[in-house]
Order: structure tokens, then sequence, then C-alpha cells
């Protein structure tokens, strides 16, 4: 039986967007060209043009995609949930191009023409909403503000990020994002809370296998 | 008396450098051209490459006049120090184009050609130092390693930097580098400290005042 269209159709976008991000996260936005992405991704420019029409739009789907880090198994623990989030996050950047990619243009102060503003805006929405509930289930300490925290814990977890991909290529990654919670936390949540965490340099690696092999629960 | 040539040299270079960091925030590393940094100076090409050879040079030149930034009046508190350092550094952000430039550069990771470990590297080692001296005066909570601390808490800033640089023009930064460090320090200095710190978001202005009236305590 011939493969439906359609899914032709999603195969062949998702072939150009993976070779987008190749392209972008070796080059930069500004140096990035169509031409050097229709190399990479080896399909027709009427096909690009079909689903892309133009560079600012490979770069915005590309950034989209990002957003799938923030899926991850619901845990009862809401802050469990915030710290997988980061580690699968900092594993990703290891492992997934795609994931590098948009973090590389996320921070690309170069990528003037696309909603740089948009992923910050993204993470923010999503910690302060776990954060949230993890409030309502008296896991926060009194004062804690979500949105105060959300905005701390988005920016510092870029940065960190940036730092670890300038100084190691995202070696020590792992290693500097639990340290970063290990700073955090303390200050955001209550201690009992704290000693209930899974902080383990490992736990990326262990939350990505988790959810390629029960995809329905994430 | 006509001025020594070796000021007009300096006072040159230095307006070579302004013109560049104004170029390289604007344009960002790949994109920027040494003919536009020589429009911007108003020098001729002759004195452009007699203080710097390349593109390269210009943009090391620019990175290295961010570690004024770390020079601070000494204060019996170590901690307060550091605060002092982040918080001017938010300051200088808001108000000094080559700063600006040099945070633009060390996240640039279209600019290859340039060494952007260094200021991580030497912001880190600063912060280590300090410390260091605060663990010695006791300002420390026991478990605390001054080197992982720096590697978060520098990291850290250059994202909550980034943050807010792409969704609100460095507008909030002070506000978010003080609640940055209202997260982080309770994890690394006795409460004792806490409650003598100014953490309020003028910090910055009024230190940089003071290092503007007395130019000798810096």
């Amino acid at each position: 039986m011939p493969e439906p269209k359609q899914d032709r159709a999603i195969r062949t976008r998702h072939t150009i967007l993976v070779a987008a991000a190749g392209v972008f996260e070796e080059r930069g936005y500004q140096a990035a060209t169509i031409s050097e992405i229709l190399t990479a991704a080896n399909v027709t420019k009427g096909a690009l043009y079909f689903h892309f029409s133009s560079k600012e739009q490979l770069a915005q789907g590309v950034l989209a995609i990002q957003d799938r880090g923030l899926a991850v198994p619901v845990r009862p623990c809401k802050t469990q949930e915030l710290v997988d989030i980061a580690m699968l996050h900092a594993y990703r950047l290891q492992t997934d191009p795609m994931v590098r990619a948009g973090a590389r243009l996320a921070l690309d102060q170069g990528a003037d023409a696309i909603d740089r503003v948009g992923p910050f805006q993204c993470w923010t929405a999503v910690v302060t909403g776990l954060l949230g509930k993890a409030q309502k289930q008296g896991e926060l300490l009194p004062h804690v503000d979500p949105g105060e925290t959300a905005e701390v814990l988005v920016g510092a977890l870029a940065g960190v990020q940036a730092m670890s991909q300038a100084t190691t290529a995202y070696e020590n990654l792992p290693r500097t994002v639990a340290a970063l919670l290990r700073h955090t936390l303390p200050s955001v949540v209550h201690s009992s809370v704290l000693t209930s965490l899974d902080l383990t340099t490992r736990r990326g690696h262990t939350v990505d296998k988790e959810m390629r092999d029960h995809p329905q629960d994430a």
C-alpha cells in the first residue's frame, strides 16, 4: 500500500526542520541560507517552499519544537516535575541537534527577524504553572511568587546552558544544571520536599528513557 | 602645548573600540564589517590597522573591556562585594554600550573566531576568589564549594541578562538580578550575612556613582 500523502508531507516537513536545525546550529541565523538547508535536507525547492515560505519560518519551526521539551511525565511532587523538565532539557541539549539549534536561536541577538521572546515566555508560563500547582499542594515556602521564581529559573537555566556550550560543548551541563537547582530550590520549597527529590546528574537520561518506553505518559 | 603622541594614540584606540562595540552590539560578530567600524569611528584605515589588525582583534578588545566591571570598591563583607559586582554589571548593561557589546559577543555562537570562553573563565575566577575570601571570614555555609557556586552564579547571571535583553531590552535587569541573588544566596551564606546585604534594585547605580565620585577606591 503506498504511503498516504499526508504522512509523507509530515515526514518531509520533519526532514526539512532537522536539516534547518543543523544549519542554524552550525552557522547561526544570519549566516544560514535556504540553499544550505535545501542541500542538507536533500529535498526540492518546491517541497521546501510548500512547507516554509522563508528563513524566518524555518527558524520559527525549529524554535517551536523546543517546546516539546516541556512535556514530562506527571509526578505527584510538582517540584520533581520541574526538576525533570530542567534535567531532560540538559540531556537533550547533549543528544538532540534540534534542541541545540533552538537554544542557539533563542540566544542569537542576530536573529532579529524571529520571535526570540516566545520561547522565554513559553518556558516561563510552563514553570509558573507548575510552581502554582506546587504551591497549592503546599510544597513551596510561604513567600514564593511563582511568576518571579519562574523568571529567575528560566533565565538562569538559559545562561548555565550557554556557559556550558561555550566552555565544554554541553559536556558538563547535567552537572551544572543540577548545581543550579541545588542552589535555588532551597529558597523555594520546604526542606521536606528537598530531601525527596532526585537531583542526580543521570535524571535527564532516566526521564528520557521513561518517555521512550512509555510515550503515552508524556 | 600639543597633546603628547601617546595620549592621542590611547584616545584613538578608545574611539575605535567604542565604535566597534556599537557595530558588534547592533549587527553581531559575523555581520559586522571593518568598514562599518571605520565609518562609525571616523578614523582612517591606517589608524585602525595601527591598533587592530583584524575584526577578531577588535572583538577581543571589546570583550577585554568587560573585565572593568569586575572591579568594585572593597567591602568588609565579601558577599556584599559579590552583590555589588552583579548589580553594577546590570546597571552598566543598561547604560554602557561597550558592556552591552561585550555581553553580546560572549553569548554569540557565531563568533567562532574569538575566545568566548575567556570572559566566562575570568568572571568565574573573580567570583571564586571573592567566595574564597568570604569563606575565610566565615560568611559561607559549611558545605559551599566556591568554584561550583561561582560557576552557577556566573552562568545564571549571563542567562538572566540574556533573557532581560530579549524580553525587555535590559529594562527589568536590576530587578531580575536582585531576584536571582535572593534565590541563590540563602543556599550559600549564613542568614546573619543575608540580613546585612543591600540587595535593592538601586544598588548598581549607587556603586557606579560611588566609583565615579571616588575613582581611586576601585
